[in-house]
């Protein structure tokens, strides 16, 4: 596909400085784009790329100077435009043809939409529902009364566990497990006993699910995944957790049993949160951080253990200086010591 | 299914206070129970809940004040009890149906035992012996020589790799991994050749490993989890490793080559240990905490690196006091140079 | 297998003292071993087992003490010693049988090479190449437009998606996803719109990747993993970063976005890496901790925020002293609240 840059702009809106009428063929990174490619610059530290690109046009911030024989587009939010000029150049794709494989095993109880891929070695379970258009690639295994919404893409070798529910435009990616049973035991006489795990997980709409990620099914009632919530690779949600809307969770961050995430809330990579712990919404949490206490809203918190943002920099900045100090404490000690002494004569 | 009272009584043991007749059709928690169902309460800091909760009855610890209208199950142990009703009226099922589905692949010189049900695209290949009333839902493979005792549950997408032993009552969640090869290499000019991993996994009985879980092979001999263990989601135990029997590890957690595990060791949430360590029996190890040497039987350590539970508060408790201390330092030393001069006018 | 010793180190190199004709059969862990087995000792820390061995033969290093009754094959590196051994003991074998199983469904489209082994249930997309000898083991999902090079073992339940490329003689354990998505999104108006993944991953030559790890392709271009490089278990590789040639990552440690760790560098067990980050060739991070800044060639870090070794060993020495430092901070200002009271006098 080839578009004139102001077939683009109609999508984009913006301002074009330079000439509107450049054909462009495909999306670069700004360090490696050729002629006829359409780069992006989001962030100004970069500046230097606006002449060295070989691109054809660049989506920049407002504001940014002219550049001699390249075109610009100018917009508000570059990083969306460049989402927007993507999705132009590669709008999404099926990874496998419409309609059911023979391969795949299906329950003749199991309800299945219009127009959905299933893929082959897929199994479905008895009294499930699969909403139109979503899509199961292939080794994906969904337990009994699993309800899958529409538009999915359920990818390779996922597992959906037994009666978990699953919105619309939701993205699970491969090896995704949806539905395992939460770490329960009850101990007695020093053994540990299992807890039936009898809750369920909810998935609601437009949530999107990172490889390898596993959710726990509730012991009683359910997790529950908010919708538009995003959540990335190797992640540990426990039974009963919530994720609030339009949170995101960066990889292999874990949440224990019962803890609550409120809407909006940005949590790092690799964060570990204590159970029964409320996060609220807007808060954000730094990268590692081991989150203990409730966390209130809107509230930066980084750390091991997790400290508002301000407290943790300044405890930082003294355990930095910290071995310098227990040097001066000497002197000062030495000081004191000959004061004595002086006042003692 | 719903029962009386007094005949779920008979099996949780423990005293009715109020009416012992009133039935009883399900299981849920205390803030969501309606009337014919029974809630529990574990802990006296939500006893709120006893009078604002719909349930008809409420497992509770001995001692609990009488409330209105309710009919209270006291005993011993409440968590028990509930897990003993929970498992009255959500009794473990099958997953799928008996028998062996015709995709299944096994090899022929496989064992299978009685009462086995086999999922579709289920592989088992040459050598394996499989206990009997041993369920393998769709999408497990199973590599050669492998035995799984009996009434293990192995859920969709487990990989078994080559030789690894399973014991009896096992359950594997989706997406483990047990015998994947262990990391070792030797390097040599600056590059590194695998050393083959040649050992083998045995997994005792009654031990539950989570989701995604993996856990490898050893060089030589072999990594084992011993009797009664709990693994969660995404652990990581390397090669040569030992759980001891009846020990809990949190999720995320990860233990380096050659390291032991004690009995009855408690392990929090994305721990990680060193290499060839020992941790004793009865140790308990606090959430994300870096553990770089052993840990002698019964103590209780966390931070990072981990420390022995009272060194490591007192060294908490002196951070948050330290930025404050660079201060009084500050005053400190003004204190002694206006002394100094004072004393030599 | 049975061999003798001078047969052994026509293989291995080195020096015999004692027997070189006694007969060798397997390979044993030299707490283990029994006669007719050949064990190592690469540490000397270790040498009371050399008397105490059943073994008939031990690999040490040069300049070990004689020992009675036994043979020592002593060599330059033992370990690579071991290597050589167990590799003569162990050669490298098929898991399963060469040729493809007639469940696997493959694409007309799908060019493979010779000799290569496809096991039960695989999938292989439209316009893929797997190159001569390879092994796809069951379950393997293979999304469109994949090269997968010669010799390579890509085990059970591993999901290559779309367009990746991955070299020669590459082992990919059970679980490992490669391609999925990179986590993308445009915030606008308090909602995350999602950034189409676009690019690609590649895996080069002679790369061994543990069980469950997670590599995403890129946003624009490609996620890179060079020749020779080792990574363990459950590690999450995110779009665009690069890891460089013959380095070592150990389990459960983490990548962001578009960093770039070096040649031959050594990463501990469940580090994180922020974003934008370059580590140099050579560099070495301790476990557990959190990069969030460059690192340059050769330096070792370790901690949380990570530093250079010694200053990082400073501070958590200090941190140690802190308690002791907070109580003599109070005495000094005792002494020296007397020393200005004696002043004042």
């Amino acid at each position: 596909m080839v578009l004139k840059l102001k077939e683009i702009v109609e999508i984009t809106g913006g301002e074009v400085i330079g000439d509107d009428t450049v054909e462009i063929g495909s999306v670069a990174r700004i360090e490696e784009a050729r002629e006829g490619q359409i780069a992006f610059l989001a962030n100004l530290k970069y500046s230097k790329f606006l002449s060295q690109t070989g691109a054809s046009v660049i989506i920049v911030p407002k504001d940014v100077p002219k550049v001699k024989n390249k075109s610009l587009l100018c917009v508000e939010d570059p990083y969306y435009a460049f989402l927007q000029v993507l999705n132009i150049f590669h709008p999404p794709k099926l990874f496998i043809e419409k309609g059911i494989h023979t391969s795949a095993v299906i329950s003749p109880s199991a309800e299945l939409g219009e127009d959905i891929s299933v893929g082959p070695f897929v199994y479905i379970g008895k009294g499930c529902r699969i909403g139109a258009r979503s899509v199961l690639m292939p080794g994906v295994v969904v337990y009994e009364d699993v309800i899958v919404g529409e538009d999915c893409v359920i990818h390779a070798n996922v597992c959906l566990r037994e009666k978990v529910r699953i919105g619309d435009r939701v993205i699970l990616h491969n090896g995704v497990v949806v539905g395992s049973d939460g770490f329960g035991f009850a101990p007695k006489d020093g053994k540990y006993y299992k807890i039936p795990q009898v809750g369920t997980v909810v998935i609601e709409n437009d949530v999107e699910i990172g490889a390898n990620t596993t959710i726990d099914r509730a012991t009683l009632g359910e997790t529950r995944i908010h919708a538009g919530a995003k959540l990335d690779n190797l992640i540990q949600i426990a039974h009963n957790c919530t994720v609030g809307e339009n949170t995101v969770i960066a990889a292999q961050a874990g949440l224990s049993g019962s803890t609550h995430v409120g809407k909006g809330v940005r949590v790092g990579g690799q964060v570990g949160f204590a159970g029964h712990l409320t996060v609220g919404d807007g808060a954000a949490i730094g990268a590692q951080s081991g989150v203990s206490k409730s966390v209130p809203p809107g509230q930066m918190v980084f750390g091991y253990p997790a400290r508002p943002h301000m407290e943790a920099l300044r405890i930082d900045g003294a355990l930095r200086r910290l071995p310098k100090l227990i040097k001066e404490m000497k002197e000062l000690r030495e000081s004191i010591k000959k004061l004595e002494q002086d006042l003692s004569k």
